[in-house]
């Protein structure tokens, strides 16, 4: 049985860098869970003694705490520093940057519009940073509910979509004199799809490794299907089902955004010995 | 006869400004003829003695000068100051804000992309503003063609569409990080087309004053036929002819934007009159 991996599968490269820091920093704790698969989270604890604190106020003077990818709102931060914590910042750079935006754009003055969900953390940490009150919208509906400046700076939350931020950056670019646009959406789970996309149509199966209630990784099968029928999700190697594979000869693999690189690595290699 | 006169028509609020500001600086010279319209040009030479010179070389020490609303190049400026030429300036003040803008931004480092038509004087004149080196383009095709920083402040020629505009900034916004969108675009020629059109539905005849070999007032003559066959161009009174408005009731007027109200107003007492 070939074997063949999408060309962009998994965790994005915040998330890489946040399990690196994790496992360079032995007996520290993350704010929150680093990432939504309790397998890693797990290993991180069993491997590293990596745990999981759920709110700053615990958090002891000297005692190392991991910021995950997301960020934090900024007085969670300062809180932070002032109790004497050894934060170790895995924020990830792409969120760091509309952090700085907004912080700058709003010092000089101009109304900050985040394109977000505003219930997500990583809104929440970034709204936070702005010194006056950002307006936080999914789309020009809810922007016409409020009244702006003529100088508007716009940034968006990174896992959003391009064309739904056009449409935003085109409706204050029609109704103000001056509108920063900062495009900060990172095109990780995108290329993720566009890979499974490409893939699922060369292949006689397909499988997606991750969480069944993912639903970025509920998401990719669906890509496959359309292209593939013979599309399946498996959360480990237990899920696979050996009938997938008969007379086939290539099955490509891809994964959601939260699965690790040594669970798709255990499926690569169960599936190769059909 | 009922005549009615279009919401918005003839001289923008630039022209018009800068027809005053020569009609308060009687015996002065403009650098180039202030509207194309000759008529106009004439009674302000019969009424003001304001002239017309073609170049900033021959203006002399002390000698008034006025600058159109499309402004000049900044060199030109400087060479009429350090004449000590007496600069009267009726550049439009949705000229000058591009202007300033291109200076600023291209100080700050932002290459700078100028929406327009390079060979316009306004475009030269907004161009000259940068200490980098711009980029005009009317299209997305054209910017392709160009080698751009991460950084960019886009700006309009004033009398071009909103919609290539904003798809110009929809290239910018989805290939670069940072676009400073600076929406100079003026709706008075879109306003007074506007307007054309719905008094055109509203009335049994339609005139437009205006120059026969004006685009803009042809683009006028068109929007009216789409509404009222019965629309005609005329540059004087001479033009009308009586037919027209046997067995109607009601005329709409409107005029192209280099055709100033005293023409306009003879057309109305003459029509008037039928």
């Amino acid at each position: 049985m070939e074997v063949v991996l999408a060309k962009n599968y998994g965790f994005c490269f915040g998330v890489k860098r946040a399990i690196k820091i994790a496992e360079e920093h032995k007996n520290a704790n993350t704010l929150g869970p680093l990432i939504h698969n309790s397998k890693e989270i797990e290993r991180l604890k069993q491997d590293y003694n990596v745990g999981v604190i759920e709110d700053v106020q615990s958090v002891k003077k000297d005692q190392p705490v991991i910021i995950r990818t997301h960020g934090i709102q900024k007085h969670k931060m300062t809180f932070l520093k002032e109790s004497k914590a050894n934060v170790i910042d895995a924020t990830c750079p792409f969120v760091t940057k509309p952090q700085q935006i907004v912080e700058e754009m709003s010092k000089k003055g101009y109304d900050i519009v985040i394109f977000g969900d505003k219930e997500h953390p990583e809104v929440k940490g970034v709204k936070s940073y702005s010194v006056s009150d950002p307006i936080v919208v999914l789309n020009v509906e809810e922007l016409k509910t409020h009244h702006l400046k003529d100088k508007i700076a716009l940034v968006s939350q990174t896992t959003r979509k391009v064309d739904n931020f056009l449409s935003i950056a085109t409706y204050l670019i029609t109704h103000f004199s001056e509108v920063r646009v900062f495009n900060t959406i990172c095109n990780a789970t995108f290329e993720n799809q566009d890979a499974a996309r490409n893939l699922s149509k060369e292949v006689d199966s397909m499988i997606v490794v991750g969480g069944k209630n993912s639903s970025n990784t509920r998401q990719l099968l669906k890509i496959c299907l359309d292209n593939c029928e013979n599309s399946h999700l498996v959360e480990d190697v237990d899920d696979l089902n050996p009938s997938w594979f008969v007379n086939k000869k290539k099955c490509g693999i891809t994964a959601g955004a939260s699965t690790p690189d040594w669970i798709i690595q255990r499926i690569v290699e169960k599936i190769s010995e059909f």
